[in-house]
């Protein structure tokens, strides 16, 4: 019942760039570096969108993973 | 008491089309790919629908468990 | 202290018919076929109501257990 | 310090008419059958109140604890 | 660092009337007989108020712990 | 990893005098008399502020932790 | 699968400046002195933002975890 996990398949994503949605609604795109069974993740080269938009750029961050809707390849 | 288990009858929809709809009011239809006992779930051919209509196409989707209300085999 | 328990009680419901209310006001009638320590539900033959009328139908659904406020058997 | 615990008072109740009242407003009357350590709750001759006035009766209903605010005997 | 812990402090106000004040803005005065660790608390002798007015007579109430906000000895 | 973690931080601050902002909103300043890992805490000579004036004083208060935003010595 | 976690990452930024935005949508720029599991943070030469200008200064602040979204090194 566990040969394919949620995790494992969140693992292939590592290295390459994802879209995170969170609660709040908020959007980021970057490259995923780390993340834990809680889903804290941390991304690199992060960029916020608005509307499809780029609304800022930060570098890095680690995101709670309690915030976190999402987790899409792009 | 446990003979028939909630987890159990999920599985048999991996592989298969099903219907996800989170506390934020999106839905989500895709194939169930993985799940593990928090319910996060890893989708494929992912569509997010509006009031029925596609809305976008997300290729595969990881969804944290504590967003999701119901998932239905369609 | 232990001897009436509530989820002895609900075992009590499996295969029948019940109302489950949730956090968000939706309403779904359906067989209990399972359900688990987190209240993780499955029901059969499903139909969501909105006031008191059949909205749509759903065939199986899972219902994650921190959504519900209330389970009713019919 | 724990030789007077809140779940021995409300074990105190059990078979008693307790008023309910959940996170969402909602009220309910009934008789107390069973609870948890989760405060998860069945009461038995259900009444659900509006504004003081009966809106619906339930029979028998499963209420899950983390709804729960208040329980208080009648 | 744990020689002065909270629950110590809340034990000081067994059997003494408190103020307990719920996310939902609910305002409750009663006598402390039980709580656990959960700040799961009893009250007797309790008196609803709003904006300092009594509001409403309860008797004895269970309140459930995650609603509480603050505690103080009145 | 830990040589610095945050509740040593928050042990300096015994004795002393902290505000206490809540997810509600509500702001408290007054001697930090106690805390737990859930950041349970006890307040001595609490007053409670209303855009930096005294709204009302309460003596002694024990705070839930999961309400609270931030801790921070005056 | 752990070689690269979100807590190694993180700690690379200790004594560093860091934004922190909370769910509430408060932000906070500070050294990150301490963090813990739970992502609890101590920061030092604080200062919270409002629009990307200066709304107060607060010293030292204890963060707690569950009120964060997002931790980004300036």
């Amino acid at each position: 019942m566990e040969t394919s996990r949620p995790l494992d398949s969140l693992n292939q994503s590592r290295g390459k760039r994802v879209l995170i949605e969170l609660k709040n609604g908020k959007q980021f795109v970057g490259i995923l570096q780390a993340f834990d069974i809680h889903i804290n993740v941390v991304l690199d080269e992060v960029e916020e969108l608005e509307n499809g938009e780029l609304k800022r750029k930060l570098g890095t961050a680690f995101i709670r993973g309690d915030t976190i809707i999402i987790i899409s390849p792009q």
